[in-house]
C-alpha cells in the first residue's frame, strides 16, 4: 500500500486558517465516558463483522454497514437542522420587527439546508447500494474458489492413498470444469468491481458537489439577509426606525430559491483543475490503456462466458438489514 | 409573521432534479418504531424546555440547546466518515493494484472530509456561543422588567387601600429609578441582540461557505482519481495491464491538498449575486438608515448609561451544560 498520504501526522495550517485562526475545540468534544468512539456503533461492529458473509466479502460487508451508520447520522443532522430552523423563527417572533423578519427568513434558509441534507442522504444511498453490488459479486465468487480448492485437495489425497484409483481421472475432469467456471467468476469479479466502484463514487462525488455548492449558495444569501438587521446602537429611551425590509428579505429568499432551482452540474462554480504534472501523468496512463487491441475481447465476450453486471443485480443478501436500527437503541435508553 | 416562504407546501422540481431524477427515499428512512422524531432528543426537550431560565430567555435557551444536539450529530457524522475512509482502504488492500491504490487514495479524500466536518463543528460552536450571549442578555433584562412591574402593582394597590399613605411617594420615586434602569436594559437588549445575531450568523455562514467549497473541491479531485481505474472489461483468463498510476494518483492528492490549503474567502468560487430587484430593495433601506442623524446617540452613549456588549460576556448561566450527553445515553443502552 502506498500510504504516504494516508498517514500524514501533522500539517501546516492552511491559508484560510492563517487568516482566521480556528477556534478552540468545541465544548461537546470533551469528557466522553468511553473514549472517542461511539458506543452503539462500536458494539454493533464488534458483534457483526460481516459475521455471516463469505470471507472474500467480509471487509466490504463491513464497509456497507458502516455507510449505513453514516447515513443514519446524516439524516439525524438534517432532521435536527429543520427543528433548529423552526425554533429560530419561533424565538424571533417575539423580537422587534427587523429581528423577527430576518430570523424567520434565516429559518427558511436553514430549513432548506435540512431538506438538502435529507436529499443528499437519498443520493448517498445510491452510492452505498452500488458498493453493495460489489459485495454481492465478491460473495458469489467465493464458492467457485472453494470448489476448485476442494477438488484439488481431493485429488492430492487420493494420489497419495490410492495412486491407481479410477476416481482420480473423474476428479481431474471435474477440476478442469471447476477451473473454467472459476476463470469466468474471477473475470466477472474483476470487471464488475471496477465498473461498480467507478459508478458508486461517481454517485457520491456528484451528489456531494451539488450538495456543497447549494450550501455555499445558501450561505451567501444568508449573509445578504443579515444586512437587513439595523444594528445601529440606540440610546436608552430612543426608538428604532421602523423596519421596512419585508420586500427586500422576500426578494433575497426568492433569489436564493431561483439559484438553487437553476443549479445544474454544468454550471458548477467550483472547478478543481489538475496541475500540469497530474494531468500529464493521468493522460499518459490513459493513452497506454487505449493502445491495447481490444478486438479479441469483444469476440470472446460474445461467446457467452461474460456476464454483464446487470445480471447480478438480484443476488443480494440482506444480513445487514437485520442490524438493530439506532432509533430502537434510543428507545431502550429512554 | 411573514411566512410566505416558511410554509411552502410543495415545489416544482429543480433543473438539476429534472436532469437527474432523485432516487427513491433511502432505505434507512422507513420503519421507525416511534415515528420520525428522535427519542433521545424529544425526551430531553420535553423535560427541560429552558426549565430554569427566565421567561424572556426560554425560547432562545431552547434553540441553544438544540444547536448542541446538531453539533453532536455533525460530530458523529465526521467520526463515522473517518472510520468509513479507513475501511474503504482496508477493503481495497486485498484487491488488484489499481483498485487498491485508488481506494486508498479515495480513503484519504474521505478522511479529509471527516476532518473538515470536525473543524466545521468547532466553528459552528462559535455561532452557538454567540447566540448564547443573546440569551444571557435576555435573561439579565427580565429582572428589571419584573421589578418595574412589581413596584407599579404595589403603588396601585396602596392607592386603593391607603390613598394617603406616605409610602406612595417613596414607591413612586423608586419607580422612576426602576424605569430608568429598565430603559437602559431594554436599549442594551436591543443593541446586543442585533450585534450578536449578525455576528453569530456571520460565523455560521462563513464557516458553511468555506466547508462547502472545500467539499466541492474534494468531490472534483475524487472524480479525477476514478479515471485511474482501468474498467476495460477483461475476458476469462485474460490478465489486466499492469497498473502504473501510483504517481498520477499521488499527484492528484497533492493537487487537492494544495487547493484546500490555499482556499481563502476572497477566492470563493460560489458567489451568490442579488437580482436587481433585491439589490435595489436592500439598498433603499440602507440609504435610509444612514440618513438618520446619529450625533445625539454618540453623545448619550458617552454619558455612561450604555454598556458595550463585551461587558456582558461573563454573565453566562450554564444550565444547558448539565444536560446528559448523548454518549452517556448510549452507554445506558449498551
Amino acid at each position: 500500500m502506498h500510504r504516504t498520504y494516508s498517514m500524514r501526522q501533522s500539517r501546516a495550517p492552511t491559508a484560510s486558517q492563517i487568516q482566521n485562526p480556528p477556534p478552540p475545540s468545541s465544548s461537546t468534544k470533551g469528557g466522553r465516558l468511553f473514549g472517542k468512539a461511539n458506543i452503539g456503533h462500536t458494539f454493533r461492529k464488534s458483534v457483526h463483522p460481516g459475521a455471516f458473509g463469505p470471507d472474500l466479502a467480509k471487509k466490504l460487508s463491513q464497509l456497507v454497514k458502516m455507510e449505513k451508520n453514516v447515513m443514519r447520522s446524516m439524516e439525524l443532522v438534517g432532521r435536527e437542522r429543520m427543528e433548529v430552523a423552526q425554533q429560530l423563527s419561533i424565538w424571533g417572533e417575539g423580537c422587534d420587527d427587523d429581528v423577527s423578519d430576518v430570523t424567520d427568513k434565516l429559518g427558511v434558509l436553514i430549513y432548506e439546508i435540512g431538506e438538502l441534507e435529507d436529499q443528499f442522504v437519498d443520493r448517498y444511498d445510491q452510492y452505498r447500494v452500488t458498493m453493495k453490488s460489489i459485495r454481492n459479486i465478491e460473495a458469489s465468487v467465493q464458492p467457485s474458489r472453494d470448489r476448485k480448492q476442494k477438488i484439488t485437495d481431493q485429488i492430492a489425497q487420493l494420489k497419495y492413498k490410492e495412486p491407481n484409483s479410477p476416481k482420480i481421472v473423474v476428479l481431474e475432469q471435474e477440476l478442469v470444469r471447476a477451473e473454467a467456471e472459476s476463470l469466468v467468476a474471477e473475470a466477472q469479479l474483476s470487471n464488475i468491481t471496477r465498473e461498480k466502484l467507478k459508478a458508486a463514487f461517481t454517485y457520491q462525488f456528484d451528489a456531494l458537489r451539488e450538495h456543497s455548492e447549494k450550501l455555499a449558495i445558501i450561505a451567501g444569501y444568508g449573509k445578504h439577509l443579515l444586512e437587513l438587521v439595523d444594528d445601529t446602537p440606540v440610546t436608552p429611551g430612543e426608538t428604532r426606525n421602523a423596519y421596512d425590509g419585508y420586500e427586500a428579505s422576500k426578494a433575497i429568499i426568492q433569489d436564493c430559491e431561483d439559484a438553487l432551482t437553476n443549479w445544474v452540474e454544468q454550471n458548477a462554480a467550483v472547478k478543481p483543475s489538475l496541475s500540469t504534472r497530474a494531468r500529464t501523468l493521468s493522460q499518459r496512463r490513459r493513452n497506454k490503456a487505449q493502445g491495447v487491441d481490444l478486438a479479441d475481447q469483444d469476440q470472446d465476450r460474445e461467446s457467452g462466458l461474460w456476464v454483464s453486471a446487470d445480471q447480478h443485480a438480484g443476488q443480494e443478501y440482506e444480513e445487514d438489514e437485520s442490524v438493530r436500527g439506532r432509533d430502537e437503541e434510543r428507545a431502550v435508553a429512554a
